[in-house]
């Protein structure tokens, strides 16, 4: 197995991606490699300085770069021979089983989208995210692949984390619920209303409503919904992650029974600090591609990166894009069935169609 | 100055509010009255437990009681003496200078709009809520009361909670900020592109737009949205801080380590967790009806009501509906200017009028 990774990705590219895959290959299983994507000239300085290389670590070269704030379309467009593309090809050439990048997201998006293509019964892909839950991980369908979405999409986003739930996450017909302003049927807004009906008459197991606060303390496993509140949630829990280790520092230090205090607590309080890192958390699977795609966040660390690299691995051995394939026949069946009526197809609430 | 308190609103109503209203009574300035609004029969018992009453402390007999979990239109309809509905037929008649509710949200908001009325430019009303963000508390506005919003309502949220800003929380031509899925231009779906047009060329102090982290960390002080985003928010973020109090419980127990520790901080501890508890920081305000209304959680302890009746006294004081009035002729100095255009007035994106 081969894990094609953009090591000119993310704001600490390339040396944090290239000691990541170094140490990822300590880690992962034996049939694991690594194909490092990039410029070469700056990728091979830094090897050398970590020593004998790995037989399973592999060098692609691609001579350019998609800058962190580009526009999608110039990488989809004008760049192409950029490290993401290169990742894609290689596993569209079936020479990689998975893409890992913590690169412009918007462009290993669009790029997988574009060379990859989606499976069938996808309209839009969507990125997926794990959250360190109080009873779990908990999954969060999307978190910013697609900012307007229609009821169908919400209902597809349903299938796909809920296959990615049972199979990489290892949880057994996970509950799907869908985020919305409170629990009871026939709150929402217009999209969320219509996204209720489809999941409630649909395979999957809908336990209904969900709200904010169940993201965290309840017992969702896969939580459904737009791209545009997805990604907010997930930003505001990044932010609310750092406000939780600046709270400790300051309960911590200050009074002398304060920094006695943090020199008992510090083990303990690493502990929970680990459960709270996003790094431990690999990478955001984009999901309806026909293929494997992790995206990492921005300012992944060498650690993140070896998280990504396992999670691919994980996702390719599960055979997820099999799984989404066969996990979207059911949602292809309701459909058949009328359980579920497409309402004006591929129009966007709010759109520009309208 | 009176506050109509509605005492059968809340989880833990009558008791907990009946509570909160003498001890707020307590502490509020002498010049502050507050009517308890509810069940006379249920209230005077509970009052004769908690000693002599205040002279500052009247009631106000409702027969009826709008449930938790009651529709709003039934609250409007078929409820005609209802707590929630007599603190604004007080509020009305210029018996009480605002109103403060933790009962049925949406009765509370519907009420409000259709007995007190709208301010003058406002489409919508909107409920907004401050954060304790770390440089200091951040409001969000809409927090619920709107989960279709045009462009247009977006940028009347941000003048009403630039001036509660300004007013209120006495911060100085505070920074607005769009709620995003990036900070780029552009960036956004249909709905929010376009309000961050109108916002760009508003009289506010718009920084553009925000990201979720923003909320807890940013430096923004007003965060636009629309209702169904900022009720996930809102309901997230409680979330986190039950959270919170888990894994501090979890730090500081189990090892005889963690147990010393854990003496060593409580009072550190306590700082923190008085700073994230949401009992501090009052109800949330009705920003745009033609009058005062706060809005608290159902869950509110006397602590909470305490906290709201000052902020309600507070609200009155700094004379808000006046200023919002005074703000929003700017919005209508921008509109006839012709540097706010308004497309489509009234439809709201993806809503039944398209």
């Amino acid at each position: 197995m081969r894990i094609a990774l953009d090591a000119m990705g993310g704001d600490r590219a390339p040396e944090a991606v290239v000691e990541g895959a170094v140490l990822a290959l300590a880690q992962v299983p034996a049939d694991v490699e690594v194909v490092l994507v990039g410029d070469l000239e700056r990728i091979k300085p830094i090897l050398d300085h970590l020593g004998p290389p790995s037989d399973r670590l592999h060098l692609q070269h691609a001579s350019e770069v998609v800058a962190m704030d580009e526009a999608p379309g110039v990488a989809l467009r004008r760049l192409k021979d950029s490290s993401i593309r290169v990742c894609y090809n290689l596993h569209k050439a079936g020479e990689a089983d998975a893409v890992v990048s913590a690169g412009n997201t918007g462009a290993v998006m669009a790029l997988g989208v574009v060379i990859m293509g989606r499976l069938a019964e996808v309209d839009r892909p969507a990125l997926a995210s794990a959250f360190p839950a109080l009873r779990g991980p908990t999954l969060l369908i999307d978190v910013g692949a697609n900012v307007d979405c229609t009821p169908m999409m919400l209902l597809q986003f349903g299938y796909m984390g809920s296959v990615y739930a049972e199979r990489v996450m290892g949880l057994e017909r996970p509950q799907v619920g869908l985020l919305n302003v409170g629990e009871e049927p026939g709150k929402g807004n217009t999209a969320v209303k219509q996204a209720s009906e489809y999941l409630k008459n649909s395979a999957l197991n809908f336990r209904g409503n969900v709200e904010g606060r169940d993201l965290f303390v309840g017992e969702t496993q896969v939580i459904v919904c737009d791209g545009f509140v997805g990604n907010i949630c997930l930003k505001l829990v990044e932010g609310l992650a750092i406000n939780f280790n600046v709270f400790f520092r300051e309960i911590m230090t200050g009074t002398i029974k304060g920094r006695l205090g943090g020199l008992l607590l510090k083990n303990n309080f690493r502990d929970v600090a680990t459960r709270m890192d996003y790094a431990t958390y690999g990478g955001a699977p984009l999901l309806g591609i026909n293929g494997v795609s992790l995206i990492c966040h921005g300012s992944s660390s060498p650690k993140a990166i070896v998280s990504a690299v396992k999670a691919a691995a994980n996702t390719v051995r599960a055979e997820v894009t099999r799984h989404l394939s066969e996990g979207l026949e059911h949602y292809h069946d309701s459909l058949a069935a009328g359980k579920v009526r497409e309402l004006r197809p591929h129009t966007v609430p709010g759109g520009p169609g309208q």
